[in-house]
């Protein structure tokens, strides 16, 4: 049976529709599974704003050239340790999946291992990647941001200058890794943008409007004029936290890969800085095991403040997600599953088969 | 003339002055010269709460035996590119500029060098730490967490488990090093501390009592039982920020050492994991600057909230500070400097000369 976005689908046959899609647009074959393979991981999740939802876009930008869909990144720079990436705006979820294995082969050999690339395309939820390396024993940090994006102003200015810079950590767990997955503003762009479609306020003010005023009111960001921008972590209370962390992501993923706000790009993309750290070359698994369990173990068993919200730890609720999508099949919203269903009748693909 | 705490000192008359303290204390002369050179960098910077003020704690360690001030740290591990150092609660500033000098001539060979200690003493103001490898066209971060303190809770949590583990950036800017150096709670230990003995309160509710209710009462944190904590960086509206930052730092400085808080210390110490990157490894150290630099010159150009406070970066005021002790000389608050007075009394050392 076609399914419908009343259906369950198995992960295999989302990933497989996924990648159908990518292939139809003239994207090669083994781009279009690594990037159906991570959208489909990020729905299971939980983060639905990253995963299959996002498959309409990069056919957009497929198809006005936005994103390439053959082809290989140029090595700008290889030292065997640390490497600079020209990505040529390829399929960013494929770039870091094959980052991520270079630098698991590099770490593994030596202890660290980093990339910097620059012209990636977008890569994604930040948490299903570092995961790729965590579930390998490897620590992995992505630092994230886009030089052609202004969303977020520095502490006590009123114009954007960063896009909101995420960056994670990855690290083994007993069960299954945490995933640290963060940025530096108080919420982020999908967030605004989601709500504004929405006709919503936000609970609290989290951006600024254009004269530096808190606001609850997601218009300000890219429907007035002059714009506003998103609030930096700490907000006017203590944004000096979020403006080092926006600092922070810059300098690693711009500045290492010595391209950036400086080229004024204007294509959507991005740059990463990623690091994958082998805890053998320290003081060894076991011993990063022991101490990083029981901290995890004093987090979940802490007196709650409200009896009915367990402390969880980043991550958790990722596993328990991607369990129950294994054992029951995913099911889409209503709209990513019109906007696909429309995307596989232009193209010509096949609708998947509810499982 | 002897001084008093009105008077001014130079840089150089102070360095000597603390570390004459320390050696009188019997802690080696290459140690007491390193923690005292980087306890008055760390007052120029503007940093007081870590600048000599800790003096007087240092010498109070040393006399009860919690701080050694003899010998070396112990090689765990050392891989070349990576090592796990065991400080033995040696001065953790000396334990830090050693381990700055070792990873910047790794990294000059490799592109990357990482230790990780355990068991360092107090490590003072991360921001001037970072500023040893940054001066050098370095980027540098450092990550700290004290296993042997509880004080801010997981989010959604009532029970400290973390401390309030900074972590700082710093690299190269045009005139002067970018440094950021910031925590994953709101305020630190010390201004609770310093807010509580001037009987105030904060200004905004940045603790929770032992029930999880935000407080600006800073008694909470170590004058009530049972105690409550320090509110993670996005309080309760998105501390889940904050909650990521205090695990990547655990997971860094303990996962990665190999001890922690399963070893449940209770001695005053830290653990510590360094990195220092050469961008020469990556794109250069010309491509870095130019990027950076750019971002830098958007950031104290872009038109500011009020009028009267200019957009800055993070390491500004501490040129700034440090440019005018060099010139003018230091002085001291009054209350440190009677500590000091009183330690040098004690200790039979000569109070300074005024410049």
């Amino acid at each position: 049976m076609r399914g419908s976005s009343e259906s369950a689908f198995s992960i295999a046959t989302l990933e497989a529709f996924g990648a159908a899609l990518f292939v139809a647009a003239g994207m090669d074959g083994d781009k279009a599974r690594s990037v159906a393979r991570l959208l489909v991981l990020t729905d299971a999740m939980g983060r639905r704003t990253h995963g299959l939802a996002m498959a309409p876009l990069y056919l957009a930008e497929i198809a006005k050239g936005g994103m390439r869909v053959q082809g290989e990144p140029e090595t700008v720079r290889d030292t065997g340790l640390t490497a600079v990436w020209d990505g040529g705006y390829l399929p960013g979820l494929w770039l870091m999946e094959r980052a991520l294995d270079v630098a698991m082969a590099r770490a593994a050999a030596h202890g660290l291992a980093a990339i910097a690339i620059r012209r990636t395309h977008h890569i994604g939820c930040l948490a299903a990647l570092v995961k790729q390396a965590a579930d390998r024993g490897f620590v992995a940090q992505v630092y994230n941001s886009d030089p052609a994006g202004r969303r977020v102003a520095p502490y006590g200015g009123t114009e954007a200058v960063f896009t909101p810079n995420p960056f994670a950590i990855g690290y083994p767990g007993a069960e299954h890794p945490v995933l640290v997955d963060i940025c530096a503003s108080i919420t982020t762009t999908s967030m605004t943008r989601q709500t504004y479609a929405a006709g919503e306020q936000f609970a609290h003010p989290w951006l600024l409007d254009a004269q530096g005023v808190p606001t609850r009111d997601p218009a300000v960001l890219e429907h007035t004029e002059p714009r506003g921008s998103i609030q930096l972590v700490g907000g006017q209370e203590y944004g000096h936290k979020g403006y080092g962390l926006a600092l922070m992501v810059e300098a690693l993923s711009q500045g290492l890969s010595g391209h950036g706000r400086l080229d004024a790009p204007t294509r959507w993309g991005g740059n990463v800085f990623l690091q994958v750290t082998d805890p053998d070359f320290f003081a060894g698994r076991d011993a990063f095991a022991a101490q990083m369990d029981h901290l995890s173990d004093r987090c979940r068993s802490n007196r709650p403040i409200r009896a009915d919200r367990p402390v969880r730890l980043p991550g958790d609720q990722a596993a328990a997600g991607l369990a129950q999508a294994e054992a029951d099949g995913l099911r889409l919203d209503d709209a990513t599953w019109q906007q696909l269903a429309a995307c596989a009748e232009r193209l010509g693909v096949a609708l998947p088969e509810a499982s």
